[in-house]
């Protein structure tokens, strides 16, 4: 059996920089048309030579295939509309990060304060520029996505022109918020349909299953499979996919995220076609994030089939998600 | 600043055995009068022979060591009176584990028929020995622990003479069962008094602190501390040390066991001469055990002071909690 998707979009990545981005910027766009770029780089993309010299050095990693980098801004509440605007198409989305609650987001927000991020926050909403946040408190692990749901329903309450993505969500009251706020949307990573926390602590700990949002409750996951599975119009994939080179996960202090670039169509494929179907696959991997983000990436078909493939057991220093396991589907060829 | 604490017990103890057991049975070996050791060796602890045997290589690689081993079985429901009876003094409690709830638990009792366990467990009230139990059941991690509880009640309301020890216990829940059964009574470890989930997942993640029953919530942690700090006499001091080595800690899947054998007493009295008092650590650490137990362990005083040391980054080849940290208090003498 085979399937075909048209352009698929990953649209929540990290593709650090230097020689991790020249060996993890390829495993995307292979495969993917294009793919919303994270600007949690050491220093942050905070300006336009930043933004524009981290495309470039993208399009160099990514060599001759055919992929477009979406760039996102790091959130900074001093950006004003004549700022944002002078990014023209350059300038997809802006990422906010809580101070502190991930990967190299030491520079984020530290307060909600709706006065002092308006100005930044109008002017997202007058030039149709999606915010994307990084939705956790600094609360009890378990609890700080639930506990930002307040604030994601604050900032949807007051600029309801701004499109408010919640990455990476893992909640079943993530999924709730959904449908209570027009400007409210989320993407979901392939790791959160799959696995719950007890597969990274309920048996031996698993350190390449370590990611934040730290993945939650059965009852959670059901309801993140339950708007992906039936394509909710609402919600995109979003990988998250986030290399660490191996000593840095496998060590006394293991750094967070999920590894998944690399396999993420295929096991999609997997997922979908025994519990769904691929006409929302089609639309969960790239149809409702044309719409949302208003973008229409570059053709491509990639064509998968139900033939078993094994992971591979690391690209570069980095191990994939499901190293050295089979896999049901893969990517048969693309076009 | 000094105290002096009489025969130090620690009521759950992981020792292992060859190159390991001389290794670690040292380190407790050396500032503790006894301690009940744990029967899950490969293949455990199920016969006289294999007990007494037990016994010996402890008491050989304790040297000269004032220091006595409290040997437990591995549960059967297959032990009858007449088996248990033949051990005499030589037996000091049976360990039950679940089925495959920790590190060499597979051939653990995997349903609580109270018909089929209550030939052993009469003998065990009759003989007046006690039964130490690793509740958890097989659901969500986060849930084993409070989903037990209802199978703690049901074998202490079925076996009112029987003592029945929750070992470990990391939870509200469990706190307040010891107030609802005369004949349950609990260990708790100095890592659980001291940690929570976020210790162990909330920041970069932690395997040196990663256990089984995992870490739980500030308000399970608070209820631990509650009743350790005020002495309740139905607690007492059991570390569940379980040493690992480097290797099986800081790898892809993690085994589960905190190391804290090493500075046990010293953290113990950092804690308890700020949050209590010396009194209650004597009976949290001593005086409480051997009314439980009914025992009465060799003389040994550990003198303690208020002085910092550092405590050191391994012990052969196991990692403790702690390491390269400092601790505000240290062992002084011995006598």
């Amino acid at each position: 059996m085979e399937i075909v998707l048209n352009s698929p979009l990953d649209m929540h990545l990290h593709l650090r920089d230097q020689e991790m981005l020249n060996i993890v910027a390829p495993l995307t766009s292979h495969s993917f048309a294009g793919a919303l770029i994270m600007p949690n780089l050491i220093p942050p993309v905070t300006t336009k030579d930043d933004l524009i010299s981290y495309k470039e050095r993208i399009l160099q990693a990514t060599k001759n295939d055919t992929f477009k980098p979406y760039m996102t801004l790091f959130f900074r509440d001093s950006y004003d509309y004549d700022f944002l605007k002078s990014f023209g198409d350059e300038l997809t989305a802006i990422k906010l990060y809580p101070a502190g609650i991930t990967t190299n987001s030491e520079g984020g927000v530290s307060g909600f304060d709706i006065k002092k991020l308006a100005p930044t926050l109008e002017a997202m909403s007058e030039l149709n520029l999606p915010l994307c946040i990084h939705g956790e408190t600094n609360g009890f692990v378990m609890d700080r996505e639930a506990q930002f749901v307040p604030i994601y329903e604050k900032l949807a309450t007051a600029f309801p022109k701004l499109k408010i993505i919640m990455e990476h969500i893992t909640t079943k009251e993530s999924v709730e918020a959904l449908e209570k706020h027009e400007n409210l949307y989320a993407t979901i990573t392939l790791h959160h349909l799959l696995i719950t926390l007890d597969d990274v602590a309920g048996g031996m700990l698993k350190p390449h299953l370590f990611c934040k949002p730290i993945a939650k409750r059965p009852h959670d996951r059901d309801a993140l499979q339950n708007v992906a599975l039936k394509a909710h119009p609402k919600v995109m994939f979003g990988s998250d996919s986030a290399p660490h080179p191996q000593h840095a996960k496998e060590s006394c202090g293991c750094a967070a995220g999920v590894f998944t670039a690399p396999i993420a169509l295929a096991k999609l494929a997997e997922i979908f076609m025994v519990k769904s179907n691929e006409n929302n696959l089609q639309k969960f991997i790239s149809d409702n994030a044309r719409v949302i983000y208003g973008i229409t990436p570059p053709d491509k078909k990639v064509i998968l089939e139900d033939n078993e493939m094994t992971v591979e057991q690391k690209y570069g220093d980095v191990v994939p998600m499901y190293a050295g396991e089979k896999i049901h589907w893969r990517i048969k060829g693309i076009k």
